[in-house]
């Protein structure tokens, strides 16, 4: 089984990623397939029209296995138009029907524009609620970032830092703790994970002098973690979590918003992160960027982000396949 | 002239670190003076004591130069007591009349712990305070954070992270802005300082989206700064801003919170990040660590931020000297 790489918006960097994605991975033998229309990678590299995602692995030493789908008319690379939307939606679903039967071990999305689908009518706020309403697990979806060096959750994603605040709760930090837990176990294959859990505070409020959410909340959600049985620890100070000293310490940080965990992250390793989704019946990736538009069709975008996504979301499958085949 | 460095908590790491620096800086002729008790270090490298700064310099090479002060019993590292505060507060604002009087080039203090000092009756809330009381500016003070890959300035310091959000405003932000452009300009020699402004939200609120404060106190408080010649971009999103490709756009980045500035600065440069005290008449760089006690007398410090802040110290001393010189 392969991981599913969708098209993505056909008038970003997708088409050209995915084209030197391929160049990059078919000596290594880390093998994906591509749901998109074959015209737009088709003069660049060799192509294998494919049926089913069985055919795949046979073929990619040779050519790009693509499932195919049709755009309706020629794309100019960096000028998205809405009528592509359905093209564009179409390869998500059809990736995660084909993970969601066991035929692809993974989705991977190349990125998407909110703006030009919110045009065609598409009522999700991204990538993440749309395949967590397709796996029916709205609202289960839960980020994490993965590097080389550092693995975040954010407990709060999309939401200023008023609203963060406001919506952090000991059962949300617990439910959050407890995916990311079962995450690392059966998709990390990390028997006995360690999480670190962040305070919200400077020092993590030292004690309730700059702020009382590490006792009021953040302690307690720790203590209920470590009566389920999870290695969680903390609430930890945030500025000195992630130093190179601190980070060997855990498998995970578990932050209280979106940028305590990914300024350090982005901070250390910029062009390596891949964005994981937790909390789905599948395994998704993608990489830690934009359609970039500005860019699209010079030759100037980074494929290691996808390239990283590409080969997490092939080990994140097997790992799970492997977990699937243990259990029964 | 020279820095002067302080004594610090006699029973933290504090002498150690102040012998360990005279070894390393003895050659390279980075001299700096120390007022404390000599016996605190008398066995361990042989000492100088001076009756005034100019004679320190002469004498680096061969001894550390120690400006005398007497603590009234021995000290057991790892044991701080409350009867050691008259002497550590001595220490600092001996220091400070020296730099204020031009006699010290800078202050350079060594850690010194709240808790001792409260009971003795001090009744500042640190280090900064202090200094800044007794430069008569107090309310001045700014943090900065300087490594040898990025300095960082937040807008508050030691408050919650809903307290800080409660204190943003404009003037807050325009004055802590101008007085780092003063700052980079007089004491760290850029003649057009170019100053990043992260957002307080993620991706800098996305136009209004995720939180408001991007548009109702960031963006405005920039558009005041321009206006006064100041070079202030953003609001950036705060987490791309430390990455490696974005590092190089400016010199200094201005930081809504704590965290937000201490997160990329520790987790890029962890062992070398030294305090600079922005906002005073007078030069003053410390370590980025605390007194250690769990530590001290063991051998096991790391003098590298101590030899960070001597260094900064000399350098931004001369700076200044050499301004002060120029502008009569």
């Amino acid at each position: 089984m392969l991981p599913a790489l969708t098209m993505g918006d056909p008038a970003g960097i997708g088409p050209e990623l995915t084209i030197a994605a391929w160049r990059m991975l078919r000596e290594s033998g880390e093998a994906f397939f591509w749901i998109g229309d074959p015209s737009l990678v088709a003069d660049e590299i060799p192509v294998r029209i494919i049926g089913n995602a069985g055919e795949a692995a046979a073929v990619f030493e040779n050519a790009l296995p693509v499932m195919p789908l049709s755009l309706p008319g020629p794309v100019r690379a960096g000028h998205p138009e809405s009528r592509f939307a359905d093209a564009i939606i179409a390869s998500i679903g059809k990736a995660t029907a084909l993970a969601l039967s066991g035929e692809a071990s993974a989705v991977v999305t190349n990125p998407i524009s909110k703006i030009v689908l919110r045009e065609a009518g598409f009522g999700f706020p991204g990538h993440t609620e749309f395949l967590a309403a397709l796996c029916d697990v709205p609202g289960e979806e839960i980020m994490m970032l993965a590097s080389p060096r550092l693995r975040v959750v954010p407990v709060t994603v999309h939401v200023g830092l008023r609203a963060a605040m406001d919506m952090l709760n000991v059962s949300r930090i617990v439910h959050v703790g407890a995916t990311l837990h079962r995450a690392l176990q059966r998709d990390f294959g990390i028997a006995a994970p360690r999480i670190a859990v962040a305070g919200l505070n400077p020092h993590a409020g030292e004690g309730g002098v700059m702020g009382s959410e590490e006792q009021e909340t953040i302690a307690p959600a720790i203590a209920r973690m470590r009566a389920m049985g999870i290695d969680a620890t903390g609430p930890w100070p945030p500025d000195t979590l992630f130093t190179d000293l601190a980070r060997p310490g855990y498998d995970a940080a578990l932050c209280m918003y979106h940028d305590q965990a990914l300024i350090p992250l982005k901070t250390l390793d910029m062009a390596t992160g891949v964005n994981v989704t937790l909390g789905l019946p599948i395994v998704r990736t993608s990489p830690d960027h934009g359609t970039a538009f500005g860019i699209a069709g010079k030759g100037e975008a980074d494929v290691t982000s996808l390239l990283s996504a590409l080969r997490l979301a092939g080990e994140l499958g097997h790992a799970r396949a492997h977990a699937k085949e243990k259990n029964g």
